[in-house]
């Protein structure tokens, strides 16, 4: 499943890097170019990787000239080797070039978080599922979520309206279980999730009745311990999330131990871009 | 020189952070602390660092709830060793906690980009400098352009409207010469720079007057070597500009080489988060 | 419980209110009076019901003249009989008279929806919850839900991104076993609830897996028998949501057939404004 | 006459309405149909009553999926029986089903006000008109009132700054007389309306030469009198308008006693929403 | 009587104002300066003429940097002679050279609107009244309708919705009667004007019952005879505007003719900056 | 070069003004002629001038009803003779006279300062060039900058970020060398303008290596003398601008004692606006 980030989304995140770029003048090199000189380019991968941010990119030049044409080879979630045509851009050349900078901004972030995350997805294997987090790059969290599923990783909250967790800083003078009666008694229906960072605290969310168990900077082993703990459990198909320390060298032993869910802010926060780049075709006879 | 971004966009950017973290509902475990319970914690580094954003930590918690206070311990571009106390939040603690992770997103990100600048700068040395690009993370482009500053480095172009950089796309049956002159036509008093990628393209943009010279993807030798033509030119004084694969590994040789600024999208566009948790202080008796 | 809506959507609500009521001119009437005449008013209660909405009231004179004080004698999800003092307001007599349809606006609907909720409240006992819907006026649904909180009913969906609830729409070409599966799948943690119309739905449901069961247009005696089968099912506290046709004086019918929430739209879509009135204090000499 | 509300007004409200709905993941049940699944539903009333809204929904539709389409088999203002069809929407089906909450809030709450405001303008008969108040829910004033129109009502004040109403309020030791006065000094060619509780003060209004008198809280008794006292004046054409306490009951008694205008804010604070559904096709062979 | 525009309207525009001046990267300048210098500067008249604007020069400060004072030795609409002092601003240097020019341009601009209109004003004399338009400068109408206050105008309408004005334009294929008579029966209690340019069509206007008479491009003579038509009409006190050709050096002479009201697009549209300037104290020691 | 402003700032501006325009109700002379009826209109030129803001026209129908059409006859930077026709406006009449004063606004006021800002340019003859400020309208900055590329002027600073002029406010105990050498080190490659009110500070920024020569307030001899002093310089091809008391008739003295860029604020804030109007072409049968 992929599925688009809302388009209101893209349209306003459009918006703000457009303004951002623009000034108030506009692009000072528009000046250079007749405006109506023709032009055409490619976007091409120039590493591999996968795709994301196509609705980001083709938006970017609909509100900047409608009457550019970007046409797709591949869509989000696509897989992308070195020297990959991924778009071709036709229209005004001044317009294709003041457009440029920002349709690869949203391109090359977008498809960094989705690779990244693939990579963690090949590393945890088959059962075990990559899960994001709140971590995100302010205003940009909608479609860093929808890059995430690009990259076959599945979403935790978009906001503090969805889910509740319920972390070691709620627990004032409360138990868990009461925790988790107030949770379910203020809000019937959501998933509650409880933040564990012993065998013992597992055993507390379990009774509680908690609908997922999160361990939180636990080492592989004490993982393994804690799924079996859940396995052997009155509700054995608990979810099991990994939270915190889940570096890329780490997943495949994590996965090992059993884990359901690997949640890394890693693929949102600090996921290099993927370099993409828009090739110009050389001017022809005019 | 550490600027603060322009207040108005520090503003903006939290009241959207905010408003995509909070949802219709706003947070749901507000449900589980008694909303008069008091809070204190410390913001602390996890990692060494150079802090940026405080800014926009201080907005968050002042939008989402004016009685919570923060107190820094320091300032934008201040060196953070592991353990470090960056700051003291105190106040109604459902507010403390509902604003952790949106103020924690800008500190950290914000905070990486000054980080990775810094590590740019420490290996370029004395005279050559760390220049930005408009390769921003969209919608943050004045924020992390702060960062930069805080880092050490200095700022390119905010935005297309503000200075004129001839690029090989806009050489269109048009030469360096006519392109400068254009420029210089259109935009009085704007500098005009050049990206070159042959030292016969450094004589050309010399001789068309450019007030910067860019090398593009050129190695540390050809950047010497361009580097003696300017010198050896009428305008010696010029500023000349490495741009393309200027890896933290190659600064050393790039400065080395005598170039005057390196530019780097990485510190913008792919530097990881600077880890920096929020800590709160176990609930006395009430 | 009784959480505020997020202070960001007060401010934004009130914003657009005050826009929409101002005009360019402001109000014309403010040329009546002098605009240092002191006022002194009371929003006193027309007609029993329960209060909701004193966070947009306050805002509302706070964004049209700092100067206005309002201190409120209830807060919201208070009791009040005819006749109560609600609030105190102080400051420039043409602020006071400017902002009050405005913050009356605010306050008669959202306590209409409050006083409504109660109601349903009262008529289902105590074990039975009301449950809000998404059938809720544009742009006020986190005031709106923010009020059914105040009445005493808890929330369901705050937007499409919380819950998965499988309608009868989404069943197309796919059974009730494999929808719930792919919701599992796509949202890990989520709960699921799935609309039913019989007893072979349910149990489908179920089997499937369903976090929720609402059964939709069922008559009180077949909602009885469908909770029995919940109650004799592998997972027997799955929550009975009744939805459709529950109208006030079908709720307690409902409630003693077992259901555990009853969801109704009337109570944000059809609540009739509760009376609340400003009564100006007569001008003493000045 | 039936003139839309101003086109930026349904552009803006729809924005809104879908943003507080789709969250930042958008809506999590689009995962359970494929993309492409075609959808076809008839948006029909489940109860009789006045159409209005239809510019509102199909913008919802338009914002969301340009590739929806939606034909109306009838428009704003139209009698709908049970039953009746009111329009076909086409297209892929999560599309479809994503909308359809926020397209029939809009017709649900917009199609109640044009019910309620035809049930006055009924029960009032011929000479006597039905006036809407500024007592209407925030953020929807302009479609509250081109549902007014609708119905077949007529709008008082849009905003402050079209008419100037004068009320007890305003007359701090000032006479009608002095504010009728103020009121024509600052705002030529406006509408001056005096609010009077008794026939002494309709004397007065007339003699200050008020365009417009509105009698408050007077029964139907004294309404004729006033009436009376009016026609027999110099000016017998002024236009009269009673207030406060015109329940659809009262209508008639209050039409019969000659007043020009009743104005009503239940028609827009309190009208319960009209009862309209979206029916899906069942999916054919695909 | 001068009225404030309304504060949202204030906010926003200096939000839009500071906005285009600011760009992403903020005032480059601020680098010349350490942040902490004190500094103190006061506002000037350099030409004669009257002030307006002060409510978005305080904001314009608020915006940027509360610790920013602002003390104001005269209010809107008081008479400025050159070298007057208008305001004391006072903080950190930086912050108010940041400032200046946003303020001056408020201030600048719309005392130059009320300046203008004051000697429309002295020009018409005692009886005849300046009225403004709805040509004013796009975005900034509120303040500029503020201004003409200011200066001693009153104003004609805020925007579409406050009256009805009859042009020429309307009158397809539809007589002033009919105009009249639908403008009424839509809108009732609305001051209704008709556009003539002729006695004939004044006396039409009259006779179908216009609340105002408006003679569009007649000279002074014509005016006269039209004004006669009125005073000798059944309602002789209907006022009489004179639209299109009133310049400065022609309202005595149509104030002579018996207008009630002069309507001038210049006063917004067309009023030369007033010039106002910020001169800083030479600084200290420090 | 005639580039337009930024599309999205047409937008925004537009936007802006419609909402102003139409407040709640929209326009209430929509209730005089039956929305079907079809109307044509010609913008016709009925002052000679420079034509600038199509652009906005165009938007302006374009958001209040997109089956207007307008068809331009000329372009921005057109000159325009008394009766020339400009654009054609076709499409339903009540949309097109709701739109009419709108677009007319714009039109209007970008020529006016396309206009003024050609006289200027004409004054200065061929080498001279009239450079506009940030003395612009709040909110129009970029349309305005836009209308003086159309009358054939070239822009300053858009904003603050674009380029660095030193001013004698900011020399607060600093030296214009070393302020200079602060901008450099702050901002490489940037444009720096040095404000000099003497030769000796002429020297003064020559010496500091400043890029521009700011003169301000300097009678033309003084600009000749400075003026030979810089083309006698190290490098002098400086450019030098002449600022303050640039009125029209002394632009031919400045140009004629050498300035390379004469800057001029009464362009833009005080240009008065040209005369457009809208004739509609009479209603044929229907």
């Amino acid at each position: 499943m992929t599925l688009d980030p809302p388009r209101h989304l893209v349209r306003s995140a459009v918006r703000r890097a457009l303004a951002e770029d623009l000034g108030v003048l506009g692009d000072l090199t528009a000046a250079l170019v007749p405006a109506d000189t023709p032009g055409r380019g490619v976007i091409t991968a120039r590493a591999a990787g996968v795709l994301a941010g196509t609705a980001c990119a083709t938006e970017t030049w609909a509100q900047l000239d409608p009457s550019v044409t970007v046409g797709w080879h591949a869509t989000d979630g696509a897989d992308l080797a070195v020297g990959d045509p991924v778009a071709a851009v036709e229209g005004p050349l001044p317009s294709i070039l003041t457009g440029e900078r920002t349709a690869l901004n949203f391109l090359c972030h977008l498809s960094g978080v989705a690779t990244l995350t693939r990579r963690f997805v090949a590393a945890a294997g088959g059962h075990t599922r990559i899960w994001d987090t709140r971590k995100t790059l302010p205003g940009l969290r909608a479609l860093e979520k929808a890059a995430v599923r690009a990259g076959g990783g599945v979403n935790h909250r978009g906001s503090l309206s969805e889910l509740v967790l319920v972390k070691d800083n709620h627990l004032v003078g409360v138990t868990i279980h009461d925790a988790v009666g107030a949770a379910r008694a203020a809000w019937p229906g959501r998933g509650v999730e409880v933040e564990c960072d012993s065998a013992a605290q597992v055993r507390e969310a379990l009774d509680a009745g908690a609908d997922l168990v999160m361990l939180d900077n636990l080492d592989p082993d004490q993982v393994r311990d804690c799924v079996a703990l859940v396995r052997h459990s009155a509700r054995p198909d608990t979810p099991v999330e990994v939270s915190g320390g889940v570096t890329l060298d780490r997943v495949a032993a994590y996965a090992a131990a059993g884990a359901d869910l690997l949640s890394s802010s890693a693929i949102t926060q600090s996921a290099p871009a993927l370099d993409l780049g828009l090739d110009l075709e050389p001017a022809g006879p005019r």
